[in-house]
């Protein structure tokens, strides 16, 4: 069966977006990607669209609206949501229909519009990516909640500080400020991370990631279609993807997301890697715990020594697995569907050498992994250049 | 590449299901799903998940929910959305899925409870999946006034009849009060049809589909992996989809559902069949303008000739195409998410003759159609046994 290979990649700006309406997003990070690519809207054959939240986006079928306004009218289309991961599942989708011999050409649209509810309308849109009836409505817990009993049960198990959380929220708004289009450009230092307010114990503000308003578009194609159109390929080698609990109070453990392992263990058997084959990895920083789970559950270290992992450096760009030099979603932002798109968009342009001042050196094999909510979904792809 | 067969279906009990929840609905029909397979819950290898609508849920990740308490936690798994067709959007999926090489036993289910929200606050709901911004806030304009500017539309242009719309209802009461699962049993006249309250003229109450709460699902399977369970196979030779604009006023013409149109004519091209090959179908009937449109879009019959297909009762079931046999959305019910599952599940059984008193004899071959909101999209399916 054919490779799939990335050949476009755009994203818009993220941030407080109140100029532009969903669809504008979508067409922002859209236009990118078909100039990376070199195609026209024509020659697209399909399109999936990764939405996560119909309260935040105040319609029920984005997917449509969006592949209205693209110009896409008349082409096959269909939309996946799994709240925050709803982008790498549509990621996963056009994979799927390239490699079942469907279409050679397909392009997967991530966008979210975050900004346009209140603050605490947003909040219990987003809140209702857990189980409501059995969690969310006896409880009121909110994600910040969640991933704050994480943070406690890591620190109690295995001694993993507020300062080690804090230091990679330092590296992520360093690298953050490097992007263009992040959300937030600006330099933290560990004091600043663990003076700040805090949201839900240990967590505090600049441990959690931002309300954004973004959208990332990828073109996909065919190894044979890619093949015609470009000598510089980069290639979606693996797939993985698990699922855990909807409710926390159903899982084995707290100090791992068992989604994430699962996930990353079928993508790396799928492209026949290892976790240290790994050159550059964008992951899922919804909460600097969050980051600091992935070290440790994508296997770039040992259970528990996530905390030793950023101590000494080793997620950095010069480092021995760089992690999230794009910003993450702390400062590039966090708009939910767009998110694992734009982690693909990223992946790829390192690939490729593309990446101006956050280039890593030598960049082969990459990664992305994108959580839904708590880990409820994870989805984790291994790229390849060549 | 493999072809995809369906090896189990199972529909829960349609209609106001105020004794189960959503994830309870999904786990009655794929109780049933799993028994018609003979499958544990442990051999299904992967999930995909179609629900339509987050407002009515009142949850944004449905899925995750549906998914863990069916006992996948584990497994791999996404969620698509599209309106009414979240269901067929789900199969194509789950198709891919296995197509790609990726999984060989994947379960889909289609899920939604319609009856949680207030009337009011349903139809808003269902108003998003139209273009909220560019329609449904400036005009106001719901589903039924949308299919009511279909209906006098081909009415002008076709000369087609009031009592040509109400004879489809009676077709579709009458076949639906033969169906264990139809959310109404009752037999209806003409004139009962005439007669029932204008909702948007000329559609009647009788005329409209039903806001129904249930579930459907069905067990996919690559060619290999069910020819050990099975010797009597159906298979999913072709999937056709496409896409029209999100709002009508940018359509080419208010007489054909164009997505339709496209979606049929790639669906019959992939299974190699022609619209006189279907031996039985199920339609997308909204409305009854939505099932005489159909007619003549899936090319039953010559655009403007529904009102004499209806006439001669060419879709009854022993006429010469059987078209909603089940009751249809019209008697069976419309639980968004469900009803494409739930047509799938019905053609399998019907080509596998264990349709009952509601038998087609003979079918070889037959066909799914699905629709979102007033044909943003389309999925057209052909199903073939042996």
């Amino acid at each position: 069966m054919s490779r799939v290979a990335v050949i476009g990649t755009g994203v818009s700006k993220f941030g407080e977006r109140d100029d532009v309406s969903l669809r504008e997003l979508a067409a922002e990070a859209t236009e990118g990607a078909l100039k990376g690519s070199g195609l026209e809207v024509s020659d697209l054959e399909a399109s999936v669209f990764g939405v996560a939240n119909q309260y935040l986006a105040q319609q029920v079928q984005p997917g449509a609206i969006i592949n209205s306004y693209l110009g896409l009218t008349g082409k096959p289309s269909f939309t996946t949501t799994d709240a925050c991961a709803s982008g790498s599942a549509a990621i996963r989708a056009g994979w799927m229909s390239i490699r079942s011999g469907v279409h050679d050409v397909v392009l997967v649209v991530g966008a979210e519009k975050m900004n346009g509810l209140k603050t605490l309308q947003a909040l219990e849109a987003m809140g209702r990516a857990g189980d409501p009836e059995w969690e969310l409505n006896p409880t009121g817990i909110t994600d910040t909640g969640l991933y704050a009993i994480f943070a406690n049960a890591h620190m109690k198990r295995f001694g993993t500080t507020e300062e080690q959380l804090a230091k990679i929220a330092v590296k992520n708004y360093k690298y953050g400020s490097m992007n263009p289009i992040s959300h937030l450009k600006k330099k933290v230092e560990i004091e600043d991370v663990l003076n700040s307010s805090v949201v839900s114990a240990p967590l505090k503000l600049h441990d959690c990631s931002l309300v954004s308003d973004g959208a990332a578009s990828v073109v996909l194609a065919s190894e044979e279609a890619a093949s015609k159109l470009e000598d510089d390929l980069v290639y979606i080698d693996g797939i993985g993807c698990s699922t855990d609990t909807a409710a926390i109070f159903d899982r084995e453990s707290l100090t791992e997301l068992k989604a994430t392992r699962l996930a990353a263990e079928r993508a790396y058997k799928m492209a026949k890697v290892e976790p240290k084959d790994i050159d550059i990895a964008d992951v899922h920083d919804c909460f600097t715990i969050a980051e600091l789970l992935a070290y440790e559950d994508l296997g770039f270290c040992e259970k528990g020594e996530g905390g030793n992992f950023i101590e000494e450096r080793k997620p950095y760009k010069d480092g021995e697995t760089p992690i999230n030099i794009d910003g993450g979603l702390k400062a590039k932002g966090h708009p939910l569907g767009a998110t694992g798109v734009a982690m693909a968009a990223e992946i790829t342009e390192q690939l490729k050498g593309n990446a101006g001042k956050r280039q890593v050196n030598g960049a082969e094999i990459g990664l992305t992994h994108n959580v839904a909510r708590d880990g409820t979904h994870a989805f984790v792809h291994v790229f390849r250049r060549g």
